[in-house]
């Protein structure tokens, strides 16, 4: 017997004209700094059509790279609609990559047409005499002419090049596995990574945006997407949004608190996205100036824990939910989302809302112990987080064929890096980063949950934590201590401190008092420079027994 | 460039697992007449084990066909879960069919095995002698020597089957095109015709379900699934269900107004599917016995129209939301759902919720009318309805490879047979059966639309409408109208009343008064039988010219 189904494919290409004819009304928009400009899906459907039609007669074909190097907006949005549909590929460029790391991934993604926006010309002109495969500039929301361009680069204006278009296009039948659009991680180490998202895994992950335990979006919904398009593709909003016709607010390059505050007044959404650093921001910006923002039904928080008290602090003074969310790039990236069991109290759910969330059925998730031995889902055993899925991906892009960074796969699934445990309802908490993690006879202790233990003291401005070597128990943790100006506090007391908060063979032997922690460029601590310090004798070690 | 996607398959086995699992607790009930009989999606897990062990032992390998002739029930419920995650066909008997009917079925598939409930022996009993490869039969919920077996075939307890084997089974990968579960068409013409649902086509469909625009299903819902597990896979709920960790309410054989009634009163669920009979009677029981019902968010009605008077009765009496649906066994069936656009008033929604509802991202849909030619989406001209998608059939299972049906398809489409209209935002409204509707001069009359017409003359009790011969219009309605006890109306006098109501076009210019319309076995107008009694001049035709 065999399956009487229509092989269909999920098509991104299906997925632009439904949401463009049968969602015509809804709408994306782009603050301007003072108000909206407003397009209908309908309109996003002609301007795509046109995008198409102008990229093809540049030369793009099936396969080519697309990039963009642009902020969250209408253009932007043409560019998701349009270039996968056509059957070419978006590569979306992080405009805050360092410079050589920009370089490297246009390069090796080998883009050949590039759309930017008019406020971020200076910035790419930098780096366009370096991108080897560019041939055509698409200067989208400012003045073509501003950008001067390297031999063999034509540039054109966005608006012109659309203008002459016809506003249809014959958007091809599409493999479901051809490649949608790329993505390349800003790893710390090494070159960027590509990551290449196919029709297959961008649709099914649309579904999953609009299923009710991933972010239930509907055309109930106006969505500010906050997280940029050039991150993940914007958590997979953008196609979503056309899947059952929300709508979106896109902030463009307005990303302070203080303008975010005024497009929430101006548009009222009902979802909202972004990192945890954006939200404190508005926090703090709410705090002295009290606006009501009830109208967020929820606001899904991800890219790095999400401290529960800001959670506390947006339900508690604003009637908010923050929804906490895990995922990366190369889970496309939605991993789980921390939506509490249905029929709690709300002191109840509290527990649930601080994890990273509960796994969907398309995420497939293990715990995998140093030994390579799979841990149980107990709520308690540690693992390194491994993920498997449809939208998962298998690999490093590659272009001839090399394998790239083989460790980060184990037999079919995708080692995360991360740390953390599972409960027997499928709820992760992630307790640190696997190269951070300290392995100690055979147990594993989380140098995250040690600092923050440590910098409850009131006299701790900060901690850091790495492992050591240790004769007996291969490693054991070293606690790097800042004090507080004016305070004072030994070794001894301090791990009498932590008596009662860690479990008695995880209480550290070996202190150091530092006047700072060493940063990495984003303000994380840095943990390879103190390893190296401790390696070169620089660090004054007391030895408790 | 190539994806760097992994390449996981949609599988049903990866749904049972995670359901069982990280849903552990949500439940299957099964009513008893008195109360629940109750497990847990954990206990179903080792359930569905048991069951695919059990299944393995009697020889069951991948894609044998393992019938069911059950109601909706727990064990029903561990069929659903173990047979497609075993790598075998679930097929679904409709314990309704005709004999002929149900045995050609049965011997199309090729049912190895029949899992049976106690109460449906006697039914199954007469059939068995008939059922040519069916070699083991499971008595489930009832005593299996009832059942006087044929030679050749075994009869096990279910119970005893499961007694015995071990609790968890190793689920095999499983390639997202095969075969999961097969339900036959009890069309009105012809053999029964198979439809054979793919481990990816009901994946997706799942997920559809439990999407904002399907039945927006959650871990928050109860579900009382009335619609038959027998019936297109019981419109999707139960493996949704498992996605989301929604319970699931099974009412057994207990389909009267009184029983459901006392389930709702019990178990208060959150959400319920079933045809419009069984809300039109459960809500005469309702006006004669009150019960508060407002505990249901939605009800989805969907297999026939749904009058608007039934909607309006239970969101005014009783204050619950229908969502009417379309679909048919050859859709999976989540066709269509009549969530009205975002943002309505009440008012302004109820035209939305009276249309057959807007399709989603994965059902295309166009109108083909008589020539072949495709009609626009205007919300006024009439079409076949045709549909495609990856979860429509594409072809009926033929086990020798002979075509079967081949008209129903049209390059790659599915022919639905039904005529309707759709409007620019995506709602379907069906007007007719496309052998039913009368082509005058190339448009098209709905013969539903004027029998409606006609029948709200307050003399008329019941009139049919068929198309006849025209020579200078091709065809022409004819009306054939009973009146209402002690009335009288003429021809002129009805078609008068009508002017106001339909297009001068379409004004009937024949009529015949007859005693009764003759109906089918279902109690549907049976105009085969008309179009045969006009064609023998049985009828005494008024002209109107």
């Amino acid at each position: 017997m065999i399956s009487t189904m229509q092989d269909e494919p999920l098509s991104l290409a299906t997925l632009l004209k439904y949401g463009t004819t049968f969602h015509s009304d809804s709408e994306v928009s782009t603050w301007t700094g003072t108000d909206l400009r407003r397009m209908t899906y309908g309109e996003l459907g002609v301007e795509a059509a046109k995008l198409a039609n102008g990229l093809r007669g540049l030369g793009v074909g099936e396969g080519d790279r697309v990039a963009t190097f642009m902020w969250n907006n209408n253009e932007h949005m043409a560019a998701y609609g349009a270039v996968p549909a056509m059957g070419a590929v978006l590569h979306t460029l992080n405009i805050r990559l360092f410079p050589e790391q920009l370089i490297f991934v246009a390069n090796h993604a080998e883009d050949k047409v590039v759309i930017v926006d008019g406020t971020l010309i200076p910035l790419l002109g930098k780096y366009l005499p370096s991108l080897k495969t560019v041939q055509h500039v698409i200067v989208a929301n400012g003045d073509a002419s501003a950008l001067e361009a390297p031999a063999g680069v034509e540039v054109h204006s966005y608006t012109d090049l659309l203008a002459a278009q016809p506003d249809t296009f014959e958007w091809p039948e599409i493999d479901e596995r051809a490649p949608a659009a790329a993505c390349y991680t800003s790893g710390t180490t090494g070159d960027p990574k590509g990551v290449v998202y196919s029709h297959r895994s961008m649709y099914l992950h649309s579904m999953q945006v609009c299923t009710s335990n991933g972010m239930a979006l509907s055309d109930a919904d106006k969505t500010l997407a906050i997280v940029p398009m050039f991150h993940a593709m914007s958590w997979g909003l953008p196609h979503a949004a056309l899947m059952v016709g929300a709508s979106l607010v896109m902030p463009d390059r307005f990303l302070q608190p203080g303008p975010i505050a005024q497009i929430l007044a101006a548009e009222k959404p009902t979802f909202a996205a972004a990192v945890p650093t954006v939200w404190l921001g508005l926090l703090q910006h709410l705090d002295a100036n009290p606006q009501d923002i009830t109208h967020l039904r929820n606001v899904v928080v991800g890219g790095s824990a999400v401290p529960p008290s800001l959670m506390h602090a947006f339900k508690e003074k604003h009637g908010v939910d923050i929804l906490h969310a895990w995922g990366m790039t190369e889970t496309s990236p939605l991993g789980s989302v921390a939506w509490p069991p249905a029929g709690l109290s709300d002191e109840e759910a509290w527990p649930y809302r601080y994890t990273q969330g509960r796994f969907p059925s398309n995420v497939q998730a293990r715990l995998v112990d140093d030994d390579g031995t799979v841990v149980a889902n107990d709520g308690e055993a540690l693992g390194e987080l491994q993920v498997r899925g449809p939208w998962i991906t298998a690999s490093y892009y590659s272009p001839d064929g090399a394998t790239i960074d083989p460790d980060k796969f184990d037999d079919g699934w995708l080692r995360t890096g991360d740390v953390g445990k599972i409960s027997a309802k499928g709820f992760l908490t992630l307790v640190d980063r696997s190269k951070d993690v300290i392995k100690s006879g055979g147990e594993w202790i989380s140098s995250v949950d040690l600092e923050n233990a440590v910098m409850s003291h009131p006299a701790v401005a900060e901690a850091a934590v790495i492992g050591v070597p240790d004769e007996k128990w291969d490693e054991r943790p070293l606690v790097s201590v800042v004090l507080s100006p004016g305070q004072a506090a030994t070794a001894e007391e301090l791990r009498d401190y932590l008596s009662d908060k860690v479990a008695k063979w995880q209480l550290p032997e070996r202190w150091t008092f530092i006047e700072e922690v060493p940063k990495t460029s984003v303000g994380k601590f840095d943990k390879k420079r103190l390893r190296a310090q401790y390696g070169e004798g620089e660090l004054e070690i007391t030895s408790l027994v």
